[in-house]
């Protein structure tokens, strides 16, 4: 049985990374060693992290005085690194979800924070519009795709202050105004890469401005005048990451990838929006093309747990909705092709005409 | 033509872990997904970080009251989580090469250190035996094996204050005596798996003591107490060290390991001692087991670029001597079969008769 991979993350990567990484692990570039046990000094894998951060910068148009990073931790590790090289008195943090939470709370350990609003109320089942950014704010953090509630902000926004975003579960999903951008992070193992792997894109003039002393692996000055080699890299994911990025340029770049996501976001929303028994859990105006949360409504919740096995016997694997909210979940990320969520679709009615 | 791998680090892995880690690559535990892609928060992924753990406990007789982690950063990131968490007032370092020198640096920035002793007026080429540790202070800092020099720590030594060791490029190539350590730490790719995973062996009492408040990431309780995933850990180097523990524990544990890498150093080092052309760079009594350090005597130092293209060219790959002592080290790790350090004597010695 096919099983498609709806997990949040680590979740689906194109099948060319996985077939190119499994026989990387055998015979990396032919040279008869493993991508395991190469140094990361060598010019084979120099070569790797160059065309990284070349594609990195060619796909998401990224301008000249940024630099693009790999660095290791994962997206919560820069929960605080960003307010350790950024914040010297305020930032302001808007409140979107649980990732969101994380990253403020972490900050109040290095200055003084402004939530300028927060959706916690309503499950963050929206985006909040309505706020002002306090234009003495160090950045204004924003969490562009929320993960578990299944919301996004899927258009660059204008901040008085530099913007700094979590992009974990959505970079690379469309086009993006980098230049909008003061600092861009996220977790590479949703769109991009297994886990293990953290990238970030930093513009430069905004570093060395704070006054505390920062230790040197958390300072992104060190990365950067390395070339993510200050110490020793996560080899494996960042050669993983190459091969996603060259699939993406393949399939033509953001602007193509947009339009499938789009495609694909559609067909599952409408199939929720037409259910008898299935509904959508975030705001139609906020929904996120990543991913897309729903829940059995009220009168037709006690079959929740049928459906999760019914699907799961179908071989949709990992569309339990997160526990902060229940029901199901469906990450449709960039390697997940139409015919998957198509395939979901068709389970949903399967079961709604059983019903 | 058959490549030996010499490399420093990341650096060679037995061949189940490079060729069990490709066939998860392709699909694990014949589930149908890419370990690449699985969730960590996967019954099969919890089954692989349990496994590792358990071996960890079990090959070192880890004592209780001690927690094992496996994080992201690198042992560079440990150069300031160690103080972060350990140092109040004032803590004492062993300067033994460039790694410790760089540990030391890092621990200044949260509070006074002394260096106990330091063997760098001699390029670090002996382990200093002469020192006093302060009685009152926090903790004392090891290097037991100097990657970069070759020389090591072979021996569990006792200290009046916890002893934190960076173990990077020896830990399980013999038995440890774990309860006269507070804390031990390492990058994972050289004797376990590939790079992007570092692990953390830490007594759980001397934790929670300083005063300082301490980023949730960079604090060690988080990550004990959520078993490694308080965020998304490195899943596929997790599992690589996972496959290496195995093959270690099938070798006979770490009295069986020792053994052979007492062997495999005394075929190298007898090889070094009894030629005309190379010599060794470390004090005798300090080598390490681990990477072999050795040049040209300087009647026949011209010969070194010679030597180099000689010995490449018959599959010797990653000997040449990092550049701050030049000539050649060869890292004969775990992994490094018997008959690769044959092929290198082999080597030498013939290319001796030709000059
Ligand atoms: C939006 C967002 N931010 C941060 C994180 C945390 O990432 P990591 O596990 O790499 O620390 C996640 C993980 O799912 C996420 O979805
Ligand atoms: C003894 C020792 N400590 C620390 C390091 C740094 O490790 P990492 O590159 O994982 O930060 C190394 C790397 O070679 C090492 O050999
Ligand atoms: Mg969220
Ligand atoms: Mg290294
Ligand atoms: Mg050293
Ligand atoms: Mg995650």
């Amino acid at each position: 049985m096919k099983i498609y991979n709806f997990s949040a993350g680590p979740s689906i990567l194109p099948q060319s990374t996985i077939e190119n990484t499994a026989e990387a692990v055998k015979n990396f570039n032919g040279i008869g060693l493993s991508i395991l046990e190469i140094s990361h000094r060598s010019k084979d894998f120099q070569a790797v992290i160059d065309e990284a951060v070349a594609l990195f910068k060619e796909l998401l148009d990224i301008p000249e005085g940024y630099s693009v990073l790999f660095l290791g931790g994962g997206a919560s590790m820069q929960f605080c690194m960003v307010p350790y090289n950024l914040l010297e008195k305020k930032a302001a943090y808007l409140n979107t979800g649980t990732w969101a939470s994380k990253a403020l709370k972490e900050a109040k350990l290095f200055g003084e924070i402004v939530e300028v609003a927060s959706s916690k109320e309503a499950l963050f089942n929206y985006i909040p519009k309505d706020y002002t950014v306090p234009a003495d704010a160090d950045y204004f953090h924003i969490t562009t795709n929320n993960t578990i509630y299944g919301t996004e902000i899927r258009k660059d926004i204008d901040s008085p202050v530099p913007l700094v975003a979590d992009m974990s579960s959505d970079i690379f999903s469309r086009p993006l105004d980098v230049s909008k951008y003061g600092l861009i992070y996220g977790g590479a193992q949703k769109n991009l890469a297994p886990a293990g792997v953290t990238f970030v894109i930093v513009k430069e003039e905004l570093l060395g401005k704070v006054t505390r002393p920062i230790p040197t692996m958390l300072d992104y000055r060190t990365h950067i005048k390395e070339g993510s080699m200050f110490n020793t890299p996560p080899v494996l994911p960042i050669y993983s990451a190459m091969e996603t990025l060259r699939w993406l340029k393949g399939l033509g770049g953001l602007a193509a990838m947009e339009k499938i996501n789009l495609e694909k976001a559609a067909l599952l929303y409408d199939a929720i929006d037409s259910s008898k028994i299935f509904t959508g859990t975030a705001k139609e105006e906020d929904r996120s093309i990543m991913n897309v949360c729903f829940v059995m409504k009220d009168e037709y919740k006690e079959l929740e747990p049928e459906f999760q096995k019914f699907a799961t016997e179908r071989g949709m694997s990992g569309i339990k909705g997160h526990r902060s909210i229940g029901g199901f979940r469906a990450s449709i990320y960039n390697a997940m092709p139409k015919s998957g969520v198509q395939a979901l679709v068709d389970c949903m009615k399967e079961f709604e005409r059983n019903h």
